[in-house]
């Protein structure tokens, strides 16, 4: 089995939780509240610039290769930023001026760590683990949402065959480096993956309860 | 007023928040099950064994008259590192096993990342803040707890006369490098200095309610 | 007197020293042996390359309003070794093969560890002294060069009017870094404007003489 | 065969001529002149005090049984820094004031970027193939120098038998790492390996003739 099978099948009870997270399915069902919805875009928007800094960390680390694709995660980031913009205004959300939830400052720094600290394999680890969480996770809103909810265009960014194709593209490289890695490695691979469907489960978890900072 | 402070000034009502919590009062009463603070002592183990690559990362942007004092640092807490074992051994808790939970596993995150990001004024932020938490914070555990408990040695290390002196020589070193920063990094300085307090109180939180990971 | 004008001024006779420098005297007029310029083209080729990741580098440390402009940069490199191919092609140059010379392989190190360890506005130096250098370095060629010559188009990227508005926008704001830092970070910035233009004569005399690793 | 004897076997005509050099011949018999050797204290002090950093650098990226290890190396180069100004004191040289020439700076770029940008098992080869190539540099002096000679505690320091353990420790823990790194990291590995030779001599060249930056 490749890397990232190996991942899906060995944490599928973490994955599962995700996927059946109510953040989830209150936005496929159409019956979560707009305020709801809202704290998820603002924490969101603040999460997606945070990973320009976070790829564009990976690049001195990178092989050759993947110098230009990962420049031009950078520019589906920047593209992305301009989607919550755009949405934010159609539905008279006011993006700015929240500050990070901690389970999302959390999250940020992890991806700024890990891209210090961690082997470039380890930390493409992590780029493929949230953005596989991701597609996977509005997959499950796709399934049910209406298709003129405000909130659709979302549905189409992360759950739409363009970004089902980078996913893809990510786990053809994953499973590369994967096989190039030593046994050592690849152990630290797989517990990146695990941590990183942690957090994923935090944010959505943060999202539903717009829990701010533990203890405040 | 000088930079820390003016800091400790502003933002009082999170420190005291941080002081008056739960997990100090009980401890300084002697009230705090064994188990609860056998779950302080596994998360604070492995806190204090990643301070020592936070440490280090600091010392490369480090002006030349703190590389020692910084390597010092890391001689400290190989030192602090026994003094959980010793205790640990004494009351017949196991210290090794326990994953970090959610919130020290970010503590640790935003000192790798502040290390690898923030400007070195910034980092020795955290660095200050942290410590002058750590050191007022067992400094309220003294007020109250018996001489003759277990958990005294805790309290001898953080409250003590040494570790105030380390925290006077971090502080008047930070004032200093806060008086040749500009005015837009000794801005950031200050955030650094309120978010880690914010860490401080939600590692305080967990070790209190021994909350694993959000949503799992 | 801006931070920018300053340097130039105080640095003029390095300044001098690099414009001055008989590989640009040659190319201008047109004297330089093929040979000779294949091997500059074989080595700048692999130091534009290199920049990459220095650029990439820079952004987790750069003010947001830098993120895209520093990703535009990486853009522009991208096409530079376009350019590179498309001359090599044209003229029957092989560019790949040769590993960098020393001057070369230094001169990218000082970016990468200048990347890692300086701060933003020591990093943003180096940077605006390179650009600086090489636009300035070309003007001088572009004096006396034949229109004709299979070398006129790197002439034209550097010398030319975009490169000329982007070294501009670099200048203006790195016054605008040096307007905001202390006194001592302006300092080090000071330093490593001169450190660059060393490293650039040292590239400009690997050139001319074709010198690879010392004593080897 | 281990890695690191199949490094310097494959890489013995750079390792031999690194042996070979005239720095090191001259320092054995005794004929080198006074201010020869003073140009070399000044920059490998330089040298030694800029690898402080370095190994710091490398301690959050390395495993747990690495961090005292590496932490005591920072000791051992402090006392070596002392070494140097005892010397320096007894022999009459001021080893303040010199800026690091071409040679030597680009030499702790490259130890700097390292740490920054390779894995952990590149820069400990850098780390490992700088350490012996100064024991085997040393035992090459140690060969016929006069036991009254004032270099001779230079000579103690690298070729005796503490230094002998110590590289002959790092061997060990290179060779476990190489077993268990991948191909492709092995062969990047090996470049490092040959690179730090070529720096090395790079070094005494740069020693033996004084020579300070390229074209100025």
């Amino acid at each position: 089995m490749s890397f990232c099978q190996a991942q899906l099948t060995r944490c599928k009870p973490l994955w599962d939780r995700m996927l059946e997270h109510r953040f989830l399915r209150d936005t496929r069902d159409g019956t979560i509240p707009d305020e709801r919805f809202a704290v998820w875009m603002r924490q969101d928007y603040l999460f997606v610039e945070a990973a320009i800094p976070f790829i564009a960390a990976l690049i001195p680390r990178a092989p050759r290769r993947h110098w230009e694709p990962l420049a031009g995660v950078i520019t589906a980031l920047e593209k992305e930023l301009k989607l919550f913009e755009e949405r934010a205004q159609a539905v008279g959300v006011d993006l700015r001026g929240a500050p990070p939830a901690f389970a999302n400052h959390a999250y940020i720094q992890f991806l700024m760590a890990t891209a210090a600290r961690a082997s470039y394999a380890e930390a493409y680890t992590v780029l493929y683990a949230a953005e596989k969480a991701y597609h996977d996770s509005w997959k499950v809103v796709q399934a049910g949402i209406a298709r003129d909810s405000k909130w659709y265009p979302f549905v189409e960014n992360w759950a739409g065959d363009a970004f089902a194709g980078y996913v893809a593209y990510l786990e053809g490289e994953l499973d590369a480096l994967a096989a190039e890695a030593g046994e050592v490695e690849r152990t630290r691979m797989a517990e990146y993956f695990e941590l990183t469907t942690k957090y994923e489960i935090a944010f959505w978890e943060m999202a539903a309860t717009g829990e701010g900072w533990p203890g405040t």
